[in-house]
């Protein structure tokens, strides 16, 4: 059975920092296998980098070694760490918000703090590169199962995270935010679980109003037809539907939803979901 | 022997789609290869996607199962597929028109539509995201061997084709359609086969004249040498010349063909070449 | 233990050209595990493919095939070649100054002519893609051990190479070039070692005037602090630090530093550094 490392990085194929990490990782074990998750997270985006995780490695068989690379604070006092989840997946990361959804809907077992001692020696001594040197070397090391988990450094609690509020029922209204969005079909996905309509009598066909905040301004206000999946309406018109993490989503098909709206992602793009009400 | 699957789709790397995806396959089977044709197919062309099809397929071994998920339609009532190609490849894909360059230019033997059933046991019961839970997913299990290509649905015959109108020669004239672009070195490759220029007495050196009409309106008028590369003229020159599909194509020597006469691809892009007169 | 072969081209992923290429090192070793080092060198660029290689090329476990195929003379006269360095990889490469950087940093032990009957025997006769049915194909028999390096041509040292100026010091100045820029951080690499700037008492949290011309044109003059990671100043703040090779190179923190400034790399992006002098 291969030995598999799933990589993810703001890097890109622009330039050859992935290649350069990539080696290090066959010179540890040749065996190994790499896979991309993605190397096009938006730069320096460490929410999206914790919300990707979360979207793919429940997929994932369980022990399979995940690194992710985002990493605005590199040079900085932030830790570098390897996270064991409750589920059996690993990652490793540099300590800084990255692992904040997996901690939320996986869990995390134990987080280790990887020792500066434990570096690839690069043919360049002074200049440590993080992602080639720490991070793809430490991975390939538990991935290929020359160090254990246990032997990757020692067990801390206090590992950082972003503060998520939860989505909530407030009346007749469904309160979450914009959780991210799919920057490729121009989706924009929520935290409220689709189940959560059904509770309050919203079913597909029914419409709903839609309201967006960036913090106190409203962004958007917008009435649209619940749908399956965004193909439920005609090419160009707006809709809500159950994404693939069951939660709520906002679209317009074959269009954008989020450039047409100028909508963006994270905790100040506040939303508001209920039935819409006829006069 | 390693067991290969081939994806390609227009999900890009920009989220995580992609890897939730190859996931699966390696629950499914953590031997298996996974390859990216290309997950770049402009959103929801489908023509596209039956083209990069035909122009990578053959070059595989026989055997290799290719997924193909450029699914428009997807939540509608277009079937999903498994089918066969003559020379003995797998394409597993929504039954949308994805088929037709390959039923046209390597043949299909047997097409299977996959029954609603076989389904990847998500996390997530109720949102099925059809790549991860469909098409990845029995890609793998016939990949890996898990399934035979008999076990994967019942056999139909009227799977979904767009009419590909023939090239042809009509007296001096070769009229065909600009087939696909190349988005990268923005050329443009024609349908019609190098070896009827050659018929018409059109050689290397020559000069030929090139009309492309958009439907009925006369897009570009042209005079282009026809050479053996696009490097046989100098650089920002225009030129005709045989593509490695052995058809006709049309490039500006490190420019860009397509952005530089706005021209785009498909059935309604009508190309007609002829050897240019001189007066 | 797997063969490994890896890949650079300026093809993209935007049509099917790297996955014809694939299919035809598959079909020469099934067993080859195929890694992108990067498709996305700027088209034709051969300094960047040749930069690429420098910095890729010493991580990778000795004996690697690296293909690189970026190849604005396709069709003319220039050669097909394989070399072999003096740490002993493997690079299959059109003869166009693609060996310069892997020639000066690591050396090149031989140098062979890929004779023009080693083809792929493709489907399309007459028109060959290079790519795939020269350097792919050659890359696959070397990387498989199919074909030793003695049997893929006769050896000839007159190879391609760009002439580079070497960075020196002229007093209290640093001279050197913009090697390469990185185009998803947007920073910018000089070919000065750190260790030069030591050498001349700059030390880390030093101001430092940077003087970048293109040829004669000053393009930039600007004093920056020096600090061993670009994360050593405030965002969007401009600052010298020692690049993952050693040497010195500029950037904004989490900005663009050649975008700001309008700088691009090459021989005629010359550089000049030197402590900073107070008034």
């Amino acid at each position: 059975m291969p030995k598999t490392i799933v990589f993810q990085s703001d890097f890109t194929y622009k330039e050859g920092a992935v290649a350069a990490m990539y080696g290090v990782v066959k010179q540890v074990d040749p065996e190994l296998e790499i896979i991309d998750l993605t190397h096009e997270i938006p730069k320096f985006d460490i929410w999206s980098a914790s919300f990707r995780l979360h979207q793919v490695v429940p997929f994932w068989p369980i022990g399979t070694v995940f690194v992710s690379v985002v990493d605005p604070g590199v040079g900085t006092a932030r830790k570098a760490c390897v996270a064991k989840t409750k589920r059996g997946h690993y990652i490793v990361t540099p300590d800084n918000k990255t692992l904040t959804h997996i901690a939320k809907f996986i869990g995390i077992e134990e987080v280790r703090e990887i020792p500066s001692e434990l570096r690839f020696a690069s043919p360049y001594k002074t200049a440590v590169f993080h992602g080639r040197d720490v991070f793809g070397y430490v991975g390939a090391l538990l991935a290929s199962g020359q160090k254990k988990f246990e032997e990757l450094g020692e067990v801390y609690s206090d590992y950082q995270s972003y503060v998520l509020e939860e989505p909530h029922i407030d009346g007749d209204a469904l309160l979450g935010i914009v959780e991210i969005l799919d920057p490729n079909f121009g989706n924009a996905w929520t935290n409220i679980p689709i189940t959560w309509a059904k509770q309050l009598g919203i079913e597909y066909n029914d419409l709903v109003e839609v309201d967006i905040y960036e913090k106190e301004r409203l962004a958007l206000q917008l009435i649209v037809p619940y749908k399956s999946t965004f193909g439920g309406v005609h090419v160009n018109e707006a809709v809500m539907y159950a994404n693939e993490l069951e939660c709520l989503a906002l679209a317009i098909n074959q269009g954008s939803f989020i450039h047409t709206y100028h909508i963006n992602q994270g905790p100040d793009w506040c939303i508001c979901i209920r039935k819409a009400s006829y006069v």
